[in-house]
């Protein structure tokens, strides 16, 4: 090959590139953060083709080979042209990427600090000069470690980010990094709104769908590294050995990425699969059932990383069906995995149906007194907040309450409460909120994310869960600006002190462009989205206001579902005397869950942070606000800001108009009309029903209604997604 | 750089090409047989490049701005380089795309006798001299039929077909080129074996998404021009305005590309949404209602197609419900539509659970009276074969047997009967073989293809229907052949005289490669797929074999379900003495059905084409075939030539290895291997159950079953996808 032939090859190379891209564009997002195009500013990409000139690349093991390959992919399509890799070292190697084991010893003992500061995922990116010579080294103690610090190092790259001098050591701070699928056995995803499951349970194990591995690498880009596969109302037969085949193909597509699979465990399934007529945790038979069944599941999946279990919640068996307690069950499954370091995380998402107590006092009270009695291989998983996943909750008071309890954030990624994948809410926002809060369960500065992390109580295991937004659709999340709350959530998973202005920054970039121009917009649109859909839908306080069964639009006046608490009258307990469910001492007394420091500020509507003022007060129409409005008019406006939020994004996303392809706007065009017409329904329909009992006009600067409440309440929707 | 640079570089490029090859299948087919890649032959390149020089392009609507959209990204792909546009003519251009009203007169009348074979949906591709200088020309009457030019010519341009003296005078031959969405409005899709709907009715009509318009292109590429979005077990509520507002919105996406949609019409419709309590179609109150909902439909989608109606089948309601019969329901459904000039489709596939006939004889005996007495808005919908979309079917009596009614054949183009979208299998060679059956109705040579094109009497319309096999995974059809159906079938309802085997070779050569290797290697695989499944799971004439509900595996001893003719041992009658369906005037006397000419030939197994032998007679279990085989031997043969059939797809397969992607390789590999495991599933489980009551050894030749009956027996499939 003469010098010429190379060039038009190159040239033939970068048409290819052209039409891949204009490619790219027509899939819709597919590509989530990872799309890479060639980099067309000429000094950065000098800088990188600098640098990764010759690249010495250690790989003996399927996850660096998973790393070599991304590696390549990724700096061939920036830099448009295919990195020389070397399996040996050379002096003409101007990058490295190598464990730590595999470094001379000057290099290691040079880095030891770094090294120790990194554990077993972390990674060290840095210059570092040998014989003279600058070197652009990739380390780490173990192989996950460097995919990680691959991926990283794509992303400041794809970020434009300069790599001179360049010292990061990095690594996640909690140690389980998971989603949570809720996903059903027949596909349908419960409070799923991406289209349905991912899980091809029909084709498996025989055949692994392509988008397996695209799933697994979106993870591993953010660090995630273990997903539950199945719905936390769970089925027993995806314990059988039929379907543990098929989990087995999966684990094994995921593996070379880092990413272990969990299972839900149904607590009856010694009943439905295993032929016993009991489920009782202390019951000999069924704890060797369960003692076999996990060897069966280790045989097949010898990584296998443990079970999540809901149970006695929401009708789903449990131990207490047996007189038995959380602690007896837990226990039980802990055993039966603890042979292959397999673990139980456990739901802390439990109310009574027996039980007259504030449902937002239950999971408090049935947890907290077996603080220190679970096993060492349990953790208990605890939602945001103490009522379910609403636009707005204050942490929950568990939070800080188990010191010898491994407790689990579980988030939810999915927009239940939230538009569905049809409202752009930026979750990191809200995320965020309940991690900065303060506990002062040891004293200040003991926030919800030390909790989380571990070092507040020195935990041994730590982990974050996030329920999956994920779907068959073609951008995976539905809303495009849902993969953003993908993104975000792994993210806080690595790294629960991120500021979600940071993240929106990165998603963005990553995602769209970096112009700074649109970068700084669209980045409002973002961080204002979550107290946006906060004010439109349940504002100063106010929760579960919404429909029936399907969770999607304004329901305020439902007060006929056979269980109290599942009616939004429960909550916002609106007379004309007043609204707010009063959870002072002189109401239910959840406030008193709280440490006293919160609970204080709590206890009083004149120091009780206002988001929060109606779940914990019942306030008469005509209180009087800070501002000065009185409560109703207070309400109404709020859902009128909520309003003009949406407005105001439409407004700013018109901004990015030029700067990304006409169908990347188009798309978030439509979904904010959506968005906006919803708005106006949510405040519309809230405003006339609560119209009803404070009989006050709408204040100055709250739009009409267009519709009255009969027509609002009149609403169907048989086939809203997600049920 | 230096030569061994140069190679070093070679060998990088190579492999960065794999990588990025692979990527663009990570697409997983996505792009269906429309993906564009540059032509890299140098004389092709350099022919396309002289003869698209220079673009003439007379362009003003929407279905001509689609056109010049695709004649840009295809050419523009195709060539490397974006095709320079003109919108008026001049001396340089060296191609001209313009309907007939726009060309000169001389043109015109040179091309007089083309225009007038066209019709409003043909085009003319021609090389013409104008000038001295030769011209490609593209013409129509319409603006459909120019759409349909360029992406013939741009088929034609990935086929590598030269385009120097090209004359092409291209009609659709049937008007009608419908696909049946069996998809309900919760986005299940009934014997939808490639994920969901397509359809996200939840965020219609502001979201349009993107992938509606991929769906529009690819139907207007292979000729469809219309859509039923709906179920035909309807939902009324489809008929409401609420959703009729998202029909709509889907009409405008699909307009464009010259299709009309089409909705399933609820009998009971009048009743479920319009609060009459009747839905009597000589009822006055019925008539207005549905002559409103007609106006409020065509006042929102003016170019609304009509109504598909399964009545009185299977459950759904009916005019018969009211003692009226399929006439009454029929054409006051017709009048509604009229003055819109829109069509009623009434399906003829009903069996009545009264009825003790011969089910395979029901339709023909319900419809056959009737013709001549449907208005002339009214087509007839008919599956190929009397049952229900078998592997192997008798085409259906009533095609030719209703001369003065517009038949509308239905093929299923998703295999619910055979393997859902896990198997291999090129149906149109068994579209072909039905089209190609001669029905004896008006002499020799009236095939089915005759009746269907309305040639045969002369019929003002005409149509095919195909139940989709389109869902919402990526590759848009599950198995990436299944693809190759979806385009062989809108081959088909174009031109039904073509042969499966230029179908096979030009979906080939469209969605993988033009190597002739390649295409003829794979094309094997495709022809002999059909006759292998028929073998593998009813061979001889079988049918009906499957198990309930998932209609997957094999169930011949299914026996219990409450109608008789829901049992697979209605159909095969196996007992001690032998097996199969007398229709022969001895028995159910369905042969009667047909032309007597055929009758005859169906009436005595020596002349029955053994293909059909056991669906026409019950024969014993030593009853010598043509070969000398008994029948025990044969059907036990016959169903390991199915498996055989499939060794011989994987073994061919192999040879694909070296011309496609890995991961192009892999997934096809895949499925493969769970056809394979299936055909065997399918012979083991049928011929232990026959071999209870023929009593006999299989014959050398035949594998023995690995496991019993009772293994077979007790295989349970709850998560079934389709039901």
């Amino acid at each position: 090959m003469n010098i010429s032939a190379a060039q038009a090859k190159l040239f033939y190379i970068i048409g290819f590139l052209l039409v891949l891209n204009s490619n790219a564009q027509s899939l819709g997002g597919y590509d989530l953060w990872l799309g890479y195009s060639k980099i067309e500013d000429p000094a950065i990409l000098s800088e990188y083709q600098k640098h990764t000139k010759s690249i010495f690349f250690d790989n003996h093991s399927p996850v660096l080979d998973t790393a070599r390959k991304e590696l390549m992919r990724g700096i061939g399509r920036l830099l448009g042209q295919p990195p020389i890799m070397h399996d040996s070292l050379s002096l003409l190697n101007t990058m490295w990427v190598s464990k730590k084991m595999n470094l001379g010893k000057d290099m290691v003992s040079a880095l030891e600090a770094d090294f120790e500061r990194i554990g077993s995922e972390g990674f060290i990116i840095k210059s570092v000069t040998v014989n003279n010579k600058s070197i652009l080294l990739i380390t780490a103690n173990e192989d996950l470690g460097i995919l990680y610090g691959v991926f990283n190092l794509l992303q400041l790259m794809k970020m434009h980010k300069s790599l001179e001098g360049i010292n990061i050591v990095d690594a996640p701070k909690i140690q389980l990094r998971m989603l949570n699928h809720w996903d059903n056995l027949d596909r349908t995803v419960e409070r799923g709104y991406a289209g349905f499951s991912l899980w091809n349970w029909q084709k498996l194990p025989e055949y692994k769908d392509p988008r397996y591995v695209d799933y697994a690498r979106a993870n591993a880009s953010i660090g995630i590294n273990a997903t539950v596969l199945t719905n936390v109302n769970a089925n027993a037969l995806v314990l059988t050995s039929a379907y543990l085949e098929k989990v087995a193909a999966l684990a094994e597509v995921f593996r070379p990425y880092g990413i272990k699979v969990y299972l839900t465990a149904r607590f009856s399934a010694p009943i439905e699969i295993g032929g016993l007529n009991t489920a009782d945790p202390l019951n000999k038979d069924v704890i060797e059932w369960w003692k076999e069944r996990a060897e069966l599941i280790y045989k097949v999946i010898p990584d296998f990383g443990g079970f999540l279990v809901k149970a006695n919640s929401e009708g789903q068996p449990g131990p207490q069906n047996y007189g038995r307690s959380h602690v007896d069950g837990a226990n039980m499954l802990a055993n039966a995995l603890r042979p292959f370091n397999g673990i139980v995380i456990w739901r802390a998402f439990v109310y009574s149906e027996e039980d007259a107590t504030d449902r937002a006092k239950q999971a408090f009270k049935e947890f907290v007194p077996y603080d220190g009695k679970f096993l060492d291989n349990v953790l208990v998983q605890v939602k945001n907040g103490p009522i379910d996943f609403q636009p707005r909750e204050p942490f929950h008071p568990m939070f800080g309450t188990m010191p010898n309890t491994p407790l689990v954030m579980e988030f939810q990624i999915t927009q239940e409460y939230l538009g569905f994948s049809s409202h752009l809410v930026f979750l990191p926002k809200l995320f965020e909120e309940v991690l900065d809060a303060e506990t002062y369960r040891k004293g200040k500065n003991a926030t919800v994310a030390k909790v989380i992390d571990g070092s507040l109580f020195n935990k041994k295991i730590s982990g974050m869960a996030g329920v999956a937004n994920i779907g068959n659709d073609l951008n995976w999340t539905g809303h495009p600006f849902a993969q953003g709350n993908w993104y975000g959530y792994g993210r806080l998973a690595w790294n629960p002190y991120l500021s979600s202005e940071t993240v929106a920054e990165e998603w963005l970039r990553l995602t769209y462009s970096n112009n700074s121009e649109f970068v700084e917009a669209v980045k409002k649109i973002m961080i204002i989205s979550r107290e946006a859909v906060v004010n439109y839908m349940t504002p100063l306080g106010l929760h579960h206001l919404m429909d029936t069964g399907h969770h999607y639009g304004p329901g305020p006046w439902v007060s006929d579902l056979s269980r109290p608490e599942w009616n939004p009258t429960y909550y916002h307990k609106a007379d004309k005397e007043g609204i707010g469910f009063d959870r002072t001492p002189s109401g239910s007394n959840a406030t008193s869950q709280y440490a006293s420091e919160i609970a204080k500020i709590f206890n009083y509507p004149e120091t009780c942070p206002e988001e929060y003022l109606l779940w914990f007060h019942h306030l008469p129409w005509d209180y009087k606000l800070k501002n000065g409005a009185i409560l109703w008019d207070a309400i109404a406006l709020k859902y009128q800001e909520g309003v003009y939020g949406v407005e105001e994004m439409i407004r700013i996303w018109e901004q990015a108009r030029t700067y990304i392809s006409v169908d990347q706007f188009n798309e978030v065009r439509m979904l904010l009309e959506i968005q906006l017409k919803e708005a106006k329904w949510w405040r519309n329909a809230c405003l006339l029903y609560f119209q009803t009992f404070s009989g006050r006009e709408l204040p100055p600067g709250v739009e009409l209604p267009d519709e009255n409440l009969e027509f609002y309440q009149s609403l169907k929707f048989p086939y809203a997604p997600g049920n």
